[in-house]
């Protein structure tokens, strides 16, 4: 039994979905708050069947809250995560901000959870990103050590939130109706386009997507020098992610093995149907729990067949966010 | 001077950007027919300023013909390729049908033009992700050997015909209008959506596009062994593919000596400007000749800096298809 949970950014895509999933998942929470930015609030929105009126953050807002759970960005995370922490909640941030913080622990569920031991008022959802190539992969890495990974993504819209779900809505008939469809959440077309991921890139040439793809795994898998490279990519889908992931193993696998791997794995769910040609799609994973995995094969230019290919599918806004938040707060509430 | 060329398949999406390029390239051609099925007959299209109308394909269509360009698909050419050579039309196919067999050279021209030399009537055209995949990465082959490619892609609705990409439309203002929205085209939904490309699966996991993007670049590069693995997506993007690639080098490399072959590069615009945020994207490419290249780095999870990670974005229809044809019979056509 939780007696205040607050969530934070409750009026963005991720916190309209952690909403829902409060009610579907029925967690005994007896008080909820939710807040926002000034301009969210006063809006309704329905918690297990509970209409909760969003109130705007201010300092005295974390009184008695037990635990917080964070979606509001980078920036409302940095100022007001410890604030919260401080007032004595116990805070699941979905930002980047302190994900990389040692004192932090970075959890997937499925991966990690015994790092939740370790957290000192603040624990860190991963990247969405990371999620979605975290959860199939991990029990391969447990038998049998993944080496190097290579992973191209395919992001939808909903990773840069509700209003970019909106542009593309907008842009896109905009388009088809011969109208003007200028850019104003992403820098971008992204009617009928795709782009190289808009965050700033390093001295190195990665992005920032990328660079978490790669730092918030090693973290979470306590891999330190596992070698990673991303390509990260946003395309015009609107709420699921997808993942093409080139995996090098310490041993020769087959990918009959690596089947059998995924089907009995936590939060994985294999759409891998060759006669019926069905693979993971963003359509079928939006709204799904589970990580979606298919194409699985031997990877044919790997010597001494130690080479897997993967293409997967997870709804951003849920394994990818509001789904591990509220996982993580399934396991943090349970004695 | 070309007395007669006939372009089969010509009321097709990569037959339109045929007629269309043989205005704007002004190949002196004395006479042009245009043919496509039944259904396609009777149309007309614009070549070079005059009104050309299409006849329905038969059996005496090619006396007379000098030159032949198939973008019917491949059955048509497997049927009718032959039948046009035998009349002594010398044949680019710009379908699968002859692409592997070792009598037919298949030619991308600023790769292999020296395999012209040896046709016996039919010249193919590749694999649109093959070509778009070879133009920028063969003048660095040429100086350090490419030892393994990692690929995967995001192929327009064009690769599928003007009926995919028709589709492509009607299906997004349907599901935008909330109206039903059922593939006709494609198996499955392509609004907002994307899916593994939906050609046969091999007992070996890989797909028909992925084995030709792996064979046709082994043939074109003259390197039957060298280590290929593709995954080919298909995204909701109307006319150009996009392909993250991933390429292992012979010997150490840096992206500036990269970035400085690809500068010189022919059929290659570097498009890699960090400061502004600009990389290759499928709407700058659409109507473009040449490759679009960018995201150049070094990859961090190689050791020994023999490991380099590119973005590239083609227009499928034009060098994908249509003008690498056109530039293959400039070749063929000069003395």
């Amino acid at each position: 039994m939780i007696h205040h949970l607050a969530v934070v950014g409750a009026t963005g895509a991720v916190g309209r979905e952690l909403c829902a999933l409060l009610g579907d998942r029925r967690l005994e929470v007896d008080r909820i708050s939710l807040f926002a930015s000034k301009r969210g609030a006063g809006t309704r929105i329905t918690v297990g069947g509970k209409d909760v009126v969003v109130q705007e953050l201010t300092d005295r807002c974390f009184t008695g809250v037990q635990y917080a759970i964070f979606s509001a960005g980078e920036d409302c995370s940095t100022q007001w995560a410890p604030v919260a922490a401080a007032a004595g909640a116990v805070v699941l941030d979905n930002s980047s901000a302190f994900r990389m913080d040692p004192d932090v622990p970075l959890v997937v569920p499925e991966v990690n959870p015994g790092d939740l031991a370790m957290h000192h008022g603040i624990v860190a959802n991963p990247n969405c990103s990371t999620i979605i190539m975290n959860v199939p992969i991990w029990p391969m890495h447990r038998l049998n050590p993944i080496r190097r990974i290579v992973v191209s993504t395919y992001q939808a819209a909903s990773g840069a939130g509700a209003a970019a779900m909106e542009e593309l809505r907008t842009q896109t008939a905009d388009y088809l109706a011969g109208r003007e469809a200028a850019p104003r959440v992403f820098p971008y077309p992204i009617a009928f386009n795709l782009f190289s991921h808009d965050s700033p890139i390093d001295a190195d040439g990665y992005n920032a997507e990328e660079r978490k793809m790669i730092d918030e795994t090693r973290k979470i898998f306590h891999e330190p020098s596992l070698s990673i490279t991303a390509t990260c990519i946003r395309v015009p889908v609107l709420r699921a992610h997808s993942e093409s992931i080139n995996l090098t193993f310490d041993r020769p696998v087959t990918s009959d093995e690596i089947r059998e791997i995924l089907m009995d794995a936590p939060g994985v769910e294999v759409v891998d149907d060759i006669e019926a040609g069905r693979f993971p799609m963003p359509v079928d994973a939006s709204g799904c729990d589970n990580i979606l995995v298919g194409r699985i094969r031997a990877d044919a230019s790997q010597p001494g067949n130690r080479g897997i290919e993967l293409f997967v599918c997870g709804d951003q806004l849920r394994k990818g966010a509001a789904l591990n938040a509220i996982q993580i707060l399934e396991l943090v509430t349970t004695p």
